[in-house]
């Protein structure tokens, strides 16, 4: 991937599908709408936590780059933020998280109670409006999603020893939490396009999932240090094993180990542990190898663009990839 | 209604869809399973916490009653009670309660993180089996309960003065928390009927679900004292108004007013203040005045049934009726 390519805003690739973007937004309101004032408040802080809808931009691209000019896009694109919305709500109180985005979680700001009657509330309001498309077929697709993502969740719950889970539980994980609604969006933007297309679609959003995940998990190795001079580190703070980590543990040195192991037996590990940790990933290589893997994915998806049609859309869900790998946050 | 028939048994119901039941609870086990060994465990847990599969049975009766022999029936019946099972899960979650059915909830067993993750899994397989009948019908039908439940919860989490809750929102509330399942569960029984056999079983299985709901609230005021000699109340300890309650709000002195409201300040009231309460709702007619309001539920139930065939499935179902309101538990 071209290295000058970098500067690839949100903002540059979201620009063949603005207009629908807009719309987008509207109609996520109309769909969460409610008239219970508590519902209402919780919705306001939603649509003002409400992110970059990269998911949303990605199915409006490949709808777009398959020109089948589906009708449904921008409901669909709506759904897939809703779902992703519920899982965000859930996942944050299941992990208590205080902050998203920079903004209170709806468990902080409410409570959890509210929490998980909202993210039931707002994936409810997805199925109904899947089912007023009058299509079993996007319900097939975002059903499995849902269900991959609970049987990741559950599977990191139930991983025993951390340090024990190794870059194929790594890449499943990603996979289920990050990766198949990637591939679902991508999927569901191509559904009316020829089988071929649709496919590539589908292996195009599965492997750039996949990039910006690991990417994820990088930037939290690297992320702190232009603005403090020291990595956040928030991973290893709460004990989640990653990508980096994972590439250098058989590299290290008993004493090495150690320390690692240290760390990860302490419930609130101190910043000099948290540097230390991140020293010995970046000194062994594990910085690298997590970006050349994210190099390796977002080669996969460059390669799946092949099979559809060169259109503006096209060059777009490109530049995509290069978003999904150099951005800084 | 005769009261001779207060000795019907949930099993003098089931006895016609017997054999498809057991196929049902074979079923729901299909549909759940994982291959994580923590989701297999709670897996277990909940098939043998899985209760009297009274929404299947209503299903099946109405399957029956109607005729139609909907090849369906039995995997509806499984999707339905899945979906019952997942509201359970997380209701328990967001009450914080301990027990269910005389068991562990799946909060206290496990974990609150496993509560909202198996939640969503059971719902998210729930949608992948109804996306496997081929029909849009039943989802149309069952996502409207989910998004009515969560309303129901998020208006009741909203209540500010719990004392201010009047009939007409009690109602609202038992309509979106049992009712609206109870309707669905009667109304995907007979998709493939007339239409008028289709609202008579929708209608049935709405006046039901009140009287079912209106006779748990009662039994909590009475339920106790046949073992300990004093009521359980445990809503009121909860600080949950229901109807029993509102019934004699209005037509207490500001002295046995403030009795009341001494309960609903207080964190946990002690046993003397719930069974004073408890008398007074006794005395003013509050539990007569819920007995007639459940009685008048289940005789719309009744003549609902004027519009399906006669048949043993349909006594089954007027039999319901009667287990419904007349039951001890």
């Amino acid at each position: 991937m071209p290295r000058q390519a970098a500067s690839v805003t949100l903002l540059d690739i979201q620009r063949p599908v603005a207009e629908a973007l807009d719309t987008v937004t509207a109609e996520i309101g109309r769909m969460i709408a409610a008239d219970v004032p508590l519902m209402q408040e919780v919705n306001r802080h939603l649509l003002l936590m409400k992110g970059k809808l990269f998911r949303p931009t990605l199915l409006l691209l490949t709808d777009d780059a398959c020109a089948t000019g589906d009708p449904r896009a921008v409901s669909l694109a709506a759904i897939v933020e809703l779902i992703h919305l519920a899982t965000l709500v859930h996942d944050d109180s299941v992990d208590h998280s205080v902050l998203r985005r920079g903004m209170p979680t709806v468990n902080t700001l409410f409570s959890h109670q509210v929490s998980v009657i909202m993210g039931d509330y707002l994936y409810s309001r997805a199925i109904i409006e899947l089912a007023r498309l009058d299509d079993l077929e996007p319900i097939r697709v975002l059903a499995r999603v849902t269900d991959a993502m609970t049987v990741g969740e559950m599977r990191q719950l139930a991983a025993y020893d951390a340090l024990d889970f190794d870059e194929q539980q790594y890449e499943l994980l990603c996979r289920s939490k990050t990766a198949s609604l990637f591939a679902a969006a991508c999927e569901v933007g191509a559904l009316r396009a020829e089988p071929v297309q649709r496919l590539a679609a589908r292996r195009y959003g599965d492997a750039l999932g996949m990039a910006f995940q690991i990417t994820d998990d990088l930037l939290d190795y690297t992320e702190g240090e232009a603005v403090t001079g020291k990595p956040s580190g928030l991973d290893l703070r709460e004990h989640k094993v990653t990508l980096p980590l994972i590439a250098v543990l058989s590299r290290l040195s008993p004493a090495q180990r150690q320390q690692v192991e240290a760390l990860f037996r302490q419930a609130a590990p101190d910043d000099e542990q948290v540097v230390r940790v991140v020293q010995l990933v970046e000194q062994h290589g594990g910085l690298e190898y997590a970006r050349d893997r994210a190099a390796a994915f977002a080669a996969e998806a460059e390669a799946a663009l092949d099979d559809l049609p060169s259109s503006s859309a096209r060059d777009a869900l490109r530049d995509a990839i290069v978003y999904a790998v150099e951005r800084r946050r």
